[in-house]
């Protein structure tokens, strides 16, 4: 037998791919399929079964990418969102590959298709494991405001019943493999540990230690912020996703010359460099996404078809950049500046700074500061804020700005948890014309660890 | 929170790193601590403290060699075994570390002095996972035959109750952690898989289905090999192990001539190649041990202080090989062939081939043929062997071969499951001075795939 | 400047980036082009032309493949030939890019398009390197009788006159890249160095040291095989080549049924383990290439669509497997055997053996076998052979034995250097239905170091 | 036959490795041997010769730490510097090495010792290839004020006739292998190409276009400075350099806490990120040396026995950065900043800044700053530099600010050649207590760019 999970950078999405006598499964696949291949044919598998626990919104799936090149059937649960599949199992209907017995349970509240597979190993009579894509994480649960805001909390009780009478009675043994896992760039209550069992989360896991009506009202507090690109992943894995188109070797080279020409009319700059250094010096009019937050916020500033180009710390970065750009199917990486910012500096081309102050700096005055948090609100609201500071999440901030109608000489200074939302969001309001902007250094946590004043913390 | 599991090929040896609040907890080390310390590098986590289940008596521990760099703290349990260690923890004693909570438990039975750690997350009340060493596997239990064969069954009562009384009260939910994981080269009942939970076990492990005197049967019944280093190792672990001394690279480079006269006087070759391979031709007096299979077999033909040299299929096999000696601490490699095998074969010097012969051919005639079956005795009682067959496992056959006086000319083919240890056992005969030796190509599950006839099954 | 050699293993062919204010050229792109395109990219570089120094005919070339991606201008000579190139270069034409300046030269002789490229850099009057493709080697030239073989010698006037004239002048401070280097699998009379100059040459290269008629002479006495694939190669690199389609990770794992029940209508297996392994054991039918043989061997034995199906060491070998049929652009790699020939074995399927002999065995003795030496005819006639053997190319060995009308009982033994196109020859004797094959080993170079009788040696 | 050249970042330091009939040949090996004894083993090659063609004076040699571990016979001309060589060669005496022969000439200049090795191959005439150590690179010579200030116009004589009597001789068609290539990071007059000939030099080489006396100007002329480390290598490499201890693997982890304990009484902290994040925020007291600088300024600001703590852009550069210093042998690593400067800044602890300014605003007025030159004199003399500003080298610019008695409120902006050497400059003020200091972003090739004025270019 074999097991392996996969962990996706960024969205912390996991995926798995198990084996069986020559046979492998894959759940939940990402859309970058080269990994699974690999491993399948190091392993020596033929991959034959492709399951979705539910169709995806926040990356596209890689089960149509997979399926051209292996043959692999699909297979979902019997709710219409599944109709792209080959194989559509009913409530408590089984899948046999080799030693294998899979079952499916419909456990919508998420989605309404959301289904869960629970796997049993020959002869033995307990559930070894259960794959809950996004209906159970270690130490949450999906939100319930997805497909319609107005009802969260009726799919927060559908939830809630899906778990507690489908999952639960699997026993508290269960190994439990979500789709996601720790260390999403998003935050959110998920565990800092990618192993745990029904029975572990028996103790501690809302949807199991609260009664029905509390974890609705739970669900309801949740806010997550819904990115723009949700809706088109929401309309491509209708189809089981699709196929990543061109390769990271392809991309175009470009001299600070040639970026600059080819930036005139169309595209985006997006500096993948840490904040500190986005700080001292950038070009005129790109965003700062750090690279790893690439993951998530191109899904907040890229449509389909957005032309990118990029500036990176290293040449080195590119692969992983095009790597997550793919993921959430946003943007076309069109080129990048050789040699990085330095190229673009050492020819003497106009270069824009921003502020970056230490939390000591703006404690002590700085009264005439306009500060934005832009985290969450949930962040904002529950772990407590600088006294003044406005909130409006990153992901919405071009928007704020334009209701807002701040003096361009405003002085601005932007916080988030470290600094690094910070950085995006102090590049948007330079993109808006503002010239006085700050990030503010180590964020809340810096704030926090001098024990400064805050409001609103729980 | 880091989580990390580290398997060692070969003897399928697992070792786990914990990280949490910049500090790193190692479990198990294994003796090529490279690993330990680049992961903890990489997740910026300084190594703190090493956890010994027991002493090991099948590898050489890491524990001494990471402490040194480190300066870790290594901990054990109260028995005088764990003198070396710098913190000795008594039944239900705690060691707190960051946000974990480790409380051991004294659970002898595989060996006097073993210790099981269950791991406690903050807040939770419940036991996450529990890391038991050699006491409790994934399916199996360790044996219980090691310190004194007379006795394993006082043993197996002990290691009954340990598990039963100690750890079975952890709550089905909770995670196993064993020493040893699925692919062992010796076989053994352990799962093929390596994540379980306590629940799971309850099952079909034997510990928790049988009966305490059914269960002392089932180790007396058990019968595996003690290999000669096993001795070694516990010399050398009373003191948590040894660092490894030398590097791959430092290993000498030998042409066919060099070899030859190295050889002369001292030390063995060892050829890595494939058994097919080996039986085409090869160097005189040259052992037959797949790559894999070193990490298990150097223990039975090699001490402490034996030169090797290696022939091997690919140069880049050589960090390798070294690897697994290194963990066995047996053998010293002093060198290996340029070129390999291909470079002696095209000086024109002398060639030695045995034979391969497959199933087909054996099953029809061969009457006049002596055969070997070198699997362990349950393989070869249990699981069925060929009529007419001998037993003698591969690591007693030299002694075996002396004591049969056998003729020198006599034909002989050795069998084992499929071929690897097998050819291990041709190179014996050849090394003794049998002529006519062939290796049964597919051993046992190609005479059981068509269905021959075999004694001894159950 | 940036300067990078690519050598491409198995065929030895040889190509060149050049870098220089932000672009980059390549020279004579081999077709899997990635590792340009990475080149490139780290480095900062555009890729914008592409030279051609002539049509190659052993491998499908990169340019049209590398056009396709990054826009580069494909540059060729004034020959019709040439007509697929953006740009084509009369003599003494030159084409600047940066501080590069790169002069034209007709060089017919290898074929009647060549050119070669001269390298000038910024303020210096010498020339730097020559880019000389098939018609100037280290130690060698390229062979004359390519494309008629009735005008060999005319060919080898040609190309003498075109290296002494336009070559030579160029001044023996000049560098050497041609598009062959050492290692050629084929043998030949190229330099085991890939360093050379012009001045260099002048002291030892035949073009240089023979005269005119000596060096048509020489030519002439060549007698290099022509692989049937050349043709298919001629026709596709008329425009440039064209790019890889597929991926190695796309190609199918089986199971021994699975290979069994595919290969039974249509394709061929190709083991692709060392000879010995293959000897001792191997799938019925299956041709025996070593792994870097495929390289070349491909070419002789496979058609543009023939499905192929490998038995490997190593699944990791599949890669390399891919790229070299690629190159050759012959064969389709449909599926690999999951597990190797162990898979297969342990299967009990039917295996099929070759005998294997040390050179020991055949000197005393086997009088009654008929010994087939598969080297090229030089080699079989100027470096001696076995007294008694009978001369044909592996690489006709299958037409040889159809006309040969041996009995399948007759016991044969195949020769070459060292018994890798040895093993070859003996799979397709094999093949053919003989039963009793051996492979010698060592070959011819066994053969010398023990100083046997030879025949024939110059 | 086998020929590498090795580079070494950094100082661009080249070394070599031949390999003939299973015996390679190490030229002028630098102290991370690992790279040579991985390539000789998959070489199959055993290290059986060192050559030196000098004792070096910028790195610590490997000739001992290979000899330890190969006992390879370490090989020099016959000045007594080689007196730890097991072989000593006069003037044309030759070494063979299989089909090699190398050939020793004495050619004084740099240093009193320094000899070349021309290299002949079996049957050859001509010589094939000359390695020369630093007396000959390609465009360029040795410095001849290495030894004594004073005689640097006679050892320039004697370097001139060491190159015109002796290799001069040798041939145009001769390859030219030099001890540093291409890309050094303290610019000089080395060419960017790493392949020419002696022939391709006489066209250009000031050695070969000027005067004898000429040349003495010229290299009177030259005036590079001298790091203070050179001494302790003159009398480390009086014995063939010495070997590495420790690794980069044992180097200590640490939280911001404990590095600032750590480096409270003792040892210096390096910040390896680019001069843009260092400026934005840092670790006071810190010196800010890009990641590549560590190969040549550690030697500047260590001495060798210095503990040096490291904040890196990512963890992964401990390797390169470990490598750097062990090449120059000062600085003992003990440990480096988990997580980066984030970690740091995270924490809430003090954060220190210093100014990075565009061009664009230091031509515009800050009339008041006193502009710090920190190129070599003969960058800031022969290239031009901003009217006004003062100079002194990077090296030596802590005593330069101790001499100048500034007052430290001053507005300081240190400038280089493009920011990297101003990087440190800006570091070294902010350590000396200046509170107002700027780097000039993209320092002169910036400034050049935009066509400002400049004083005192040739």
């Amino acid at each position: 037998m074999y097991f392996k999970m996969f962990k996706a950078q960024g969205l912390a999405h996991l995926s798995y791919m198990l084996g069986n006598q020559g046979s492998a499964i894959i759940v939940d696949p990402k859309r970058d399929i080269e990994e699974y291949l690999e491993a399948a044919q190091a392993e020596g598998l033929k991959i034959e079964y492709i399951l979705e626990t539910h169709r995806q919104e926040d990356f596209i799936m890689g089960s149509a990418g997979l399926q051209a090149i292996t043959g692999a059937k699909i297979v979902g649960g019997s709710h219409e969102i599944f109709n792209h599949c080959d194989l559509n199992l009913k409530e408590k209907q089984t899948l046999e590959v080799g030693n294998f017995t899979f079952k499916v349970f419909d456990t919508p509240g998420h989605t309404p298709e959301s289904v869960c597979y629970a796997l049993y190993l020959q002869d033995k009579e307990q559930c070894w494991g259960v794959f809950t894509g996004d209906a159970l994480f270690i130490g949450d649960t999906g939100r319930t405001d997805l497909i319609d805001p107005d009802k969260t909390k009726e799919n927060a009780f559908l939830l809630y019943d899906s778990i507690n009478k489908k999952l639960k009675p699997l026993g508290e043994q269960t190994l439990l493999f979500p789709a996601h896992g720790s260390g999403s760039v998003c935050g959110g209550a998920l565990a800092s540990y990618d192993r745990s069992t029904l029975g572990f989360e028996l103790g501690y896991n809302p949807v199991f230690t609260m009664s029905r009506d509390e974890f609705a009202r739970h669900k309801l507090h949740e806010r997550i912020p819904k990115p723009p690109y949700f809706e088109l992943m929401e309309e491509i894995n209708l189809n089981g996703g699709k196929a990543i188109s061109g390769a990271p070797s392809n991309i175009e080279v470009l001299s600070p010359e040639m970026l600059k020409e080819k930036t005139k009319s169309n595209g985006v700059i997006i500096d993948t460099r840490l904040p500190e250094a986005f700080a001292s010096g950038h070009i005129e009019g790109s965003y700062s996404v750090w690279l790893e937050g690439l993951a998530v916020f191109g899904g907040w500033i890229l449509e389909e078809d957005t032309y990118v180009y990029l500036v990176m710390e290293r040449e080195s970065d590119l692969e992983k950049s095009f790597e997550f750009l793919s993921r959430l199917g946003v943007g076309k990486i069109k080129g990048f500046l050789a040699g990085g910012f330095e190229a673009w500096r050492d020819k003497g081309l106009p270069i824009e700074a921003s502020g970056y102050i230490p939390v000591s700096k703006l404690k002590d005055g700085w009264d005439d500061c306009l500060i934005y948090d832009v985290r969450e609100i949930n962040e904002y609201e529950d772990e407590g804020h600088i006294p003044g500071s406005r909130h409006c999440y990153v992901g919405h901030l071009e928007d704020c700005i334009d209701e807002a109608n701040i003096p361009h000489d405003q002085k601005i200074v932007v916080t988030c948890t470290v600094g690094h939302r910070g950085g995006l969001g102090t590049s948007i309001f330079l993109r808006k014309g503002y010239k006085n902007v700050h990030n503010l250094a180590g964020g809340m946590k810096a704030w926090n660890q001098l024990n400064l004043k805050t409001e609103g913390a729980q």
